[in-house]
């Protein structure tokens, strides 16, 4: 594979793409703070010469990394991304989405949504389709929790983030929700990653708990491939020998994704713990380890929820958090 | 959950599923040596003496685990799979599923199934769809690679399985294959387990390879639970701390399926070790654990291969290899 | 096993603990802030009704936990370990040991020695007897490395902490070192771990890479059996399948370890990452999720050091990240 | 490092020793099928044209991997270690240790003895000083217990392997066993491997469960390093995910381990799965990979047992498994 980028004018870029593509050349564009860099893949025996014709500033990428768009090789400014709510992540201030593993009822997510807006969460979470290990669990209210929902987040002025599982209901979930996430079980998913790719929607990608780092950004290179730069990862813990935890949230992986890509990183540490008491000092950490935002469960009523109840927040609990990580992050923006 | 059984014969089945229905119940027929088993589900508030009036023979079953239609105690005979070129896999005698990883051209896949169906084997493997960790990498010659299969596996008597990754792509495998193979990375791809179960297809399932042995029960019970009683689970290795070899085959994961599931178990001894000098020792191994089948890769010039090259054998390795199988595997016979 | 436990004032100790004995009865003497704890563990055929005549204060405990000193049920104020030189760890104040890998020279461990007190840190860390890998590897100076780290620390007013890797030299490292260290290979190495106990030193026990929460605190009772209250818990990365770390930092273990045991929790960043770019987000982490303390390597000149130079900061750059660790050190104290 | 290599007859041995010494060089003598090899270390700074003086024959070796007297380049042909009741280990021949895990009594281990012997194992294995998790738990009888193995063993004409934890012990261990038994939690107690190594016994070393392959040969390495040639390995399980088991078997180690060093491998089924209805399936396996021999608990009365009860077997069911094994082995051997 030969990869080269060409940094050019706004003017020139739907010529030059035109021809390239006329070379048998993949050809992507991602947007930098110095304009728009075309970045071309090609096999081999392309004959550079050729290419060079096209452009002068073309130049020769070494990538030492299986992945391209993800890398900071290709773009060295951090990737921002802005939802219609106004809200920016990974432009340097903490983001907050928090809510409900699952959507149960429009009273359950108003609740919910007005306890995340009053504590400074600028995103609502909820589950409208939900992954369960067991065929004969509670699997969502599906559409019908896609409108609950949206109801609760524009009554806040909240953005809305939720699960998509299956093809079929990515166009729904297109129409009602803000950011579309992809659950730890389909970080692999490859069909889904090139689905989701292409709707150019943001995406909120939850590594897999059996995924290494680099297969992590490969399973964004993706979604990036499919010409959707709005990717955010996300550590939720990966899975070890140790028990007292769900998983083990993998805080390392917060600096060493930020040294590798450009895309904002955020960390959920409820599906990491599998515990509510242990998301303050996590969500605490995550903070003080760079991640750009966070992802925490919050449920009005844990104890009657009907799914994660266990790793849940009461909304007292979550105001506190937030005034605690508020803090952390006042802290974190003096260095 | 409430779960009942009930058994009875051919005649009754028809009229009790109905009224079973009408109480509101989720009812799944699964076959044993003593006739269909009818087995209930449903939640708490039945009114079991409502399901009295329909059948003096039904039981409550007080299951331990959280799978029931994977489980022993729902069906304590081995499950038998027989496919249309008449091979049995959990029947006792040991199956063989070899070929390439890719179908890259109708002479390749030729080759390949001529080698193992005169080394003995009986099931012809090769991807058509294949999943890659590079969105950029060669990802099979979809239709294309099923016709070439098929034509090859007809001429020598052999049956096909290959892997689906996308539910768009189940139709046309279905038409071309024996078996559908759900790969490492799906095994906890819910929407399209669900999906392959209603084809009522033999499905090749692939323990996912940081998923436990319950999580991969739990994975098949998806499938069986929407009436697809033909699932073979195929142990392929789990991620571990060592790097000697791609993954490390969880030897012991035999046994423990064969003593909670009725389904026929297979080991991949090729894409556990990532290593074609390792295959001989694991496949043996296999055996003598009590595996019912192996999946080997084997391809007629490994050097050339599209993908898997190093990992899979040539034909003359395959053919010294099928005869230890078979010493180690006369050997349990005489158990 | 019963555990009784009996709180009475100092001058009734003796007498007790001599009655106690005589009946069979191991006895350890926990100091609380309300006094001095006598536990008391026998099989379950001591007669309760003789030790009540001896005490009527003492109570029998129920554990859910196989270890019993290390518990919060028996001391539910967290151990502070005081030092020669006025440090106290686990006061709730931020306790830093920083230093060389290995002692090299005088002149490496005293500009060490100057470096890590100029920034802040109050206990000077130094391999005198070095755990490798290889049989052939450089495996530190000996006494005449402990005698160099002593000079250095005395001039700066710095506590020592060194590891002991063989029984036969913990009295030449009691001689000269103010803690204890037990490496992360040693943490299950039962008869170093009595033997360290006996000395009555304070004990940096490190976990094993491969131990579970639980397992590592039934080490820490190994020595606390020994009558050593004095153990200082140190997390440093366990092992798992990823490989962009050399260990993965289990960053959820300080919760859970406060939770469960009073005795403090420090973090090694270092060892932990294998890489010092990676210290600076980690040792941040490590503050915010509530550890009493760190441990850090600082080495004059990290290019030439004889090992671990990779993992090892530069004094200029331990001395700004000592300024950040402060802010965050004094953020969670608002809390 | 520089390794250098002479092979010689054993006349000119004592002479050349002396004078490579006397260069700086550490010298080792390694047993081979074509006499002895000496093997030479020292730093890159040796003058090669002085040993040239003293050896025409010497090679320069290059090493891809860390360990050097545990490699195939130093010593090509399989170590065989012969122990006083003549069995061999290593000699191609299947050997199998078994017996309980720990000595409880005359009685107890003279039935096991006994039993052992009649189903046609060579080795006793019995622990009289035990690592325990707990410091409160049973921790073997000591010299007694060894006293009472030695005479049960010869009264079978077995040879005894016995685990040593603590140097102290090593003295009278060596008195009563034929080999020394490093477990694995002591696999990278270096201390204790050089003292084990220097006393020239036989030495089974258990591979740490969470020590990588490499890694587990350093191990030997710092044994074979002190002179000492006779290391038996053994693999008992590694650290995962996976609850079903204890440990995760990893039987790929046994060819991998078999492809990288030339001393024999065993297998320990009984520790890797923690249950006894295990044992069968992995003791075959690891008959089929190519271990050289077995450790498997046995114990007169599994339900009485002290320790490990529920993965010990009965005689009667050891006896059994003999059969089976020998059946494997004997199809091995027409490979």
């Amino acid at each position: 594979m030969v990869v080269l980028v060409d940094s050019c004018g706004n003017d020139e870029i739907q010529h030059k793409i035109h021809v390239f593509q006329s070379l048998g050349l993949k050809v992507y564009i991602v947007p930098t703070s110095k304009g728009p860099v075309i970045t071309l893949m090609g096999n081999d025996c392309i004959d550079i010469s050729n290419i060079s014709l096209v452009s002068r500033t073309v130049q020769h990428v070494q990538l030492k990394v299986p992945y391209v768009l993800a890398s900071k090789i290709i773009k060295d400014t951090p990737t921002v991304i802005t939802l219609p709510n106004g809200v920016s992540i990974g432009s340097g201030a903490l983001v907050v989405m928090a809510g409900p593993c699952s959507v149960e009822s429009q009273k359950q997510i108003d609740d919910a949504a007005r306890a995340v807006k009053n504590a400074g969460a600028q995103i609502l979470r909820g589950g409208a389709f939900k992954p369960r290990t067991s065929p004969y669990a509670f699997h969502g209210l599906g559409i019908e929790g896609l409108r609950m929902m949206r109801k609760a987040a524009d009554r806040e002025g909240l953005a809305i983030v939720t699960e998509v599982l299956d093809p079929e209901d990515i166009p729904i979930a297109c129409e009602y929700a803000d950011i579309l996430q992809i659950g730890t079980r389909n970080c692999q998913n490859f069909s889904l990653l090139r689905k989701v790719g292409k709707t150019g929607k943001p995406i909120l990608l939850k590594r897999g708990m059996m995924n290494t780092i680099e297969e992590f950004l490969m399973a964004a290179e993706y979604i990036l491939s499919e010409g959707n730069m709005n990717v955010i990862l996300c550590e939720r813990g990966i899975r070890t020998f140790e028990t007292e935890t769900r998983n083990t949230l993998d805080i390392s992986a917060i600096p060493v994704l930020k040294s590798k890509t450009h895309l904002p990183v955020i960390v959920d540490p409820s599906h990491a713990a599998g515990n509510w008491k242990l998301i303050e000092p996590l969500a605490l950490a995550a903070v003080a380890a760079g991640a750009d935002g966070l992802l925490i469960e919050v449920h009005p009523t844990p104890d009657t929820a009907l799914c994660d109840g266990m790793q849940s927040l009461r909304p007292d609990k979550f105001e506190l958090l937030m005034k605690k990580i508020n803090r952390i992050a006042s802290a974190m923006a003096l260095h």
